[in-house]
């Protein structure tokens, strides 16, 4: 039934770009408008108790995930279910009151109140960059918050300000720590964005510090493929390439043992140091998901001149982009490239949304009371 | 020849321990009294033109490595041949005058004047101590550095003074971009120390940006086992599971796409922001590396109270700790447990040192008219 991937020809992180970029052809979507899907997210987060700038706030971070991401990921519009339980049920509160607890020279600390993850995580970020515009950099902390969506979208908004951005939260419990099979830590994800000069897209990572997902493995499981060894373990702590041998077994950190080391480290900038829960604790009771998450920003100015910066950095990405590809058809990208390109291409010609999320919006907006606004996009043929 | 690792059973990051535990019975060592080894290699150090300054932390450099790892993994008193060389070809400039070009609320820049790297990276950090017990959190970078030994070290700087500390460093080229086999960026390795309260040893993440190491490679090789398919890539960019196939081929990043992302930001972090060289340039010259460090220190009391932060420390690492290991007779550890517990045995029992060392230390103490100042240990038996 699983047959060993073609590891001495396709490294695994290609393969998991290789079916991923398959799932829009896998799942039934719908395309829709991107300023209707952002107004659609918008009205559906009022009517749950957003005020205007939170609506306004979560609504650009599920559609921007539906931008760069694939239907059935996760992150996109799917999400705005499990906000709008969360917020139905007290676990997120709407028009939360935030507020900072504590302000340094070039750090701060802010409680979220339970409010909405992207919102708090959000005015943490634009709290780093302001300081770092005087301190040369700057950490912002939050406590007492929910999932804060994307890494890598946080990290982009120092980016968009000029500076670099470093953005990570803790997460639920699904990695053990190294040696064992308990999951103790998160994924733990981590974005970094680093701006380039002349209008062009941020450089963006955007990664969990596991080596895959859960969602990747069943996409993999249905496909009938194995998986690489060291994706994740089965409960016992045997190594496996059958996802299904591996779905209730902890993920494997990136790099064995380094990534059980940054996973335990990004906790402790977190959730530790915050005040919010952490390793097993956090993300556990649907009322109160405690989460906390730590922004840095570094303003390139502190250290050279902004023009010779982008000079350099454009040289490094030059040598980068340009080294020769192991398959002649796929030439090497940055991180975020195929992200920010794929989310062009859709705000022309619509952004997927796979036809049982629509369904259920559908009975989300009757359910509120709100239009179902959401516009497709006629086929330009 | 090669057979398939038994992956099912072994996780690849043990099966390195267990190598590298092995490494002291497999060479012929002669074990030496600690203050002996830091005694001789400043002697040396200052017969290569070193000021007192420099030649006790580069020395303490080298001792710590001796002391935390393997002989011949090449951190340790190995490394002193290569500054011998350098320091007299002038690749590494002794008593370089050292001068802080940028300095700002958080920030700083240090030219390093083609000095020791070790020290330069010290004074970084010690300067971002100074400036995060003000502002909560410093980031301090050097350039026109060299080889700044191990990043843990210097991490741990930070953790003595009850700082969190960041060390990070851009490397010679040994990492393709993901998609190529052209080595274009460096392991460029990370340390991450966190402070523990009541005297006990910090968490000391040290790690490449690359799965493992030509070094390790090597020994699998001679002991003619298989290396995971995951490490290293053939030269014409296949994967495979034999060191001897990928010796001159790039080496794999940490979690695939996600390593190379993450040591492309670290080369932006070090050498783009500072003015050093980056790419494939850095690290290539013997006459000059211009190897670039970035060092950031987090102030904990900027976000809550000592006492408590350690409370909430130890009650994570009680949590990790606890993890029921895969391998009954192989506990849980936290990252740097296993070389700062190996350092007190070997403060007692002496420090291992390789014999062909050993040897070519007793000639470049001749050749610099040094004593050679080595006391070896007596078996307590």
């Amino acid at each position: 039934m699983f047959e060993r991937h073609g590891a001495t020809t396709v490294p695994s992180g290609q393969q998991e770009t290789i079916i991923t970029y398959q799932l829009d052809d896998r799942v039934l979507v719908d395309r829709f408008t991107e300023s209707s899907m952002r107004h659609f997210a918008e009205s559906v987060l009022r009517a749950l108790g957003a005020n205007d700038e939170e609506a306004r706030i979560n609504a650009d971070g599920v559609v921007t995930a539906s931008l760069w991401w694939h239907p059935g990921q996760g992150q996109g519009f799917e999400k705005l279910f499990r906000y709008a339980r969360r917020m139905r049920n007290g676990g997120i509160r709407p028009d939360a009151s935030m507020r900072w607890v504590r302000e340094g020279v070039a750090t701060a600390l802010l409680d979220a109140g339970k409010g909405l993850g992207y919102v708090a995580a959000r005015r943490a970020m634009d709290r780093a960059i302001e300081m770092a515009g005087a301190a040369g950099v700057a950490m912002v902390a939050v406590r007492h918050s929910n999932h804060f969506g994307i890494a890598g979208y946080h990290a982009r908004r120092a980016a968009e300000a000029g500076l670099i951005g470093i953005a990570m939260t803790n997460a639920g419990a699904e990695m053990a720590p190294w040696g064992s099979a308990r999951p103790v830590l998160g994924t733990n994800p981590w974005g970094i964005a680093v701006p380039r000069g002349d209008g062009r897209d941020p450089i963006i990572l955007d990664m969990a510090l596991t080596q895959s997902g859960k969602g990747m493995m069943r996409w993999l499981q249905r496909a009938g493929l194995a998986m690489p060894d060291h994706w994740a373990l089965t409960p016992d702590g045997a190594r496996t390439t059958d996802p299904q041998a591996a779905m209730d077994g902890p993920m494997l950190p990136i790099g064995d043992y380094k990534g059980y080391g940054l996973s335990l480290v990004t906790d402790i900038l977190t959730g530790v140091l915050t005040g919010s829960l952490f390793g097993g604790q956090v993300f556990q009771d649907d009322l109160d998901y405690d989460v906390a998450h730590t922004m840095i920003a570094v303003s390139t100015d502190a250290f050279m001149p902004r023009a010779r910066f982008e000079e350099r950095l454009e040289a490094l990405i030059a040598e980068v982009l340009t080294a020769p590809p192991i398959d002649p058809d796929r030439r090497v990208q940055l991180p975020g490239e195929a992200e920010q390109r794929r989310a062009r291409r859709r705000l022309q010609r619509g952004v997927p949304v796979d036809r049982k999320t629509v369904a259920g919006l559908r009975e989300l907006a009757a359910d509120l009371g709100v239009a179902f606004s959401l516009r497709p996009v006629q086929d330009a043929g």
